[in-house]
């Protein structure tokens, strides 16, 4: 198993792209597939980290060594990871059996699913028996990564607009879990009317998802989360939906590490002519266009 | 110039991937370039449809013809698209100067990015003045569309929480101009005093960004906030910050067709012993790990 210390520093070598680091994280691949991998998104605002914290805490006391990956917005003011380190870590910081780790959204686009699983695959072969996978935007790629987990947890709050309503559409289709959180403020029982309502308008035969109430800054609800989360887990064990979305999940993953392999090769091919952005500037100025353009280097670099 | 049911015809066959779609936009590419393109983008909740509205109000007045391009999160149970065009179509609909069209997040992930360069062209070479993009979720990639814009406008309220405000730092970055709407609500205020801190916090030498105050529901700012996307429009033009912008749109753009081009050879290489899924079922029983099989099929596609 792998300890702390050798972690943390495979970790920020994959961060800083250091040569030979993917080559450890090959190496301990075999380790993983043990961890239970549990996503948590939602709005912003619905007290996700609150949620998060509660969990952590309810596993370390079912004696569960827990990692979490909180996947952050970068900001250049703040120096990105905004959110998990700075809050929470203090609390748990003298408690071994956790682990957070924060990750900015660093780099171009699909990057950040790629650092997520990465990182998520330490986390499983230093022995976590619960890795929290928390990203705190709402878009494409966090409702990606949230959906990878082995069990997906959406979270919203009473009384937001029609806008987040729409949201809530988009990515009620990932939750395996529903949380109304802050259920003391006015309005709860419509949300969860609400959310029956748009679970019903889904096709026949459409999987169970439970929704629960919580006060996670009063610790309400909690224990109903993570009771609601394992009987998700146990209906999934084994099933075809689990193998499935194992699969679904892996293509993902390999669907990106080609994207990075096969673009880096381009670019390399291209160095040799003044790079992308020389071929950028020639688009710019309506030279060629982008689709003739990415057609030219695509023939250029596949066999 | 192209004609209105050329353009939607075009759109939809590049929407299901027609065969033919995609020359026939290259051979408008030329074409392009004219518009004025805003990115509107921010918290969930903050009026940004409201904002559009009055925007587009506003140019329409000014004698311009108006170009939307709506990014939505897709849900398989509303089928996508699910404010664009369902609200505000309706009041725009009989203006052949306003032309409005909705983009829902389908396929995988920066997918969407792609498609929102395709209509944004399309638009352009029909001729509109403005083009407003406005996304619905403040994820990634939302933030990655926005800021290709020429002019990027971020939306927020007064009276969030605290992972709000690390939002706001995160797509702070990229905003030209910052509007607080719903300004009549308490703490409207300390949010313009926020941002305003976390403005000097940039290093010295950064751009000016102005903070416009809005009621947009009321129509309030929304001439302030025309005028304040002005005045950085003309700050910009022929500056070597547009052309350095414009070169990060086309090589943003380009690396997005260039992924799509060589994963989709990678996948089509890969057909014949069972195509991806069958490589992330190996994956997935750890008989290979994910970054060593993206190698093999990176060395197996690339000369």
């Amino acid at each position: 198993m792998l300890d702390v210390r050798t972690a943390a520093r495979l970790m920020r070598d994959l961060d800083d792209r250091i040569p030979g680091a993917i080559e450890r994280l090959k190496a301990l691949y075999a380790h993983t597939g043990r961890a239970f991998i549990i996503g948590i998104t939602g709005n912003p605002g619905a007290g996700k980290s609150t949620v998060v914290d509660g969990l952590i805490d309810f596993y370390r006391k079912a004696q569960k060594r827990v990692g979490v990956v909180a996947v952050d917005p970068t900001s250049p003011f703040s120096g990105g990871a905004i959110l998990g380190d700075r809050i929470r870590m203090q609390r748990h910081a003298t408690d071994d059996g956790v682990f957070i780790r924060s990750l900015a959204t660093r780099g171009h686009m699909g990057g950040l699913s790629r650092s997520t699983a990465d990182v998520v695959a330490v986390l499983d072969a230093m022995g976590f028996d619960v890795v929290l996978v928390e990203t705190v935007g709402v878009g494409q790629d966090e409702v990606a990564i949230v959906s990878q987990a082995h069990t997906a947890v959406v979270v919203t709050v009473p009384g937001l607009g029609d806008e987040i309503q729409a949201i809530k559409a988009g990515i009620l289709e990932i939750a395996d879990v529903l949380v109304v959180n802050k259920c003391d403020r006015e309005g709860a029982d419509r949300t969860v009317r609400d959310l029956v309502g748009m679970l019903e308008l889904r096709p026949a035969g459409a999987p169970d998802v439970e929704i629960v109430r919580m006060v996670a800054s009063r610790g309400e609800g909690i224990s109903e989360l993570a009771a609601a989360i394992d009987r998700h887990h146990t209906r999934m064990v084994g099933s075809a939906d689990e193998l499935a979305r194992e699969r679904r999940r892996v293509e993902a993953q390999l669907r990106e590490l080609l994207q990075e392999r096969l673009v880096s090769a381009a670019e390399r091919a291209l160095l040799a002519q003044g790079g992308l952005s020389a071929l950028a500037q020639a688009v710019a100025e309506r030279r060629t266009d982008p689709y003739t353009a990415a057609d030219e280097v695509a023939a250029a670099v596949l066999r």
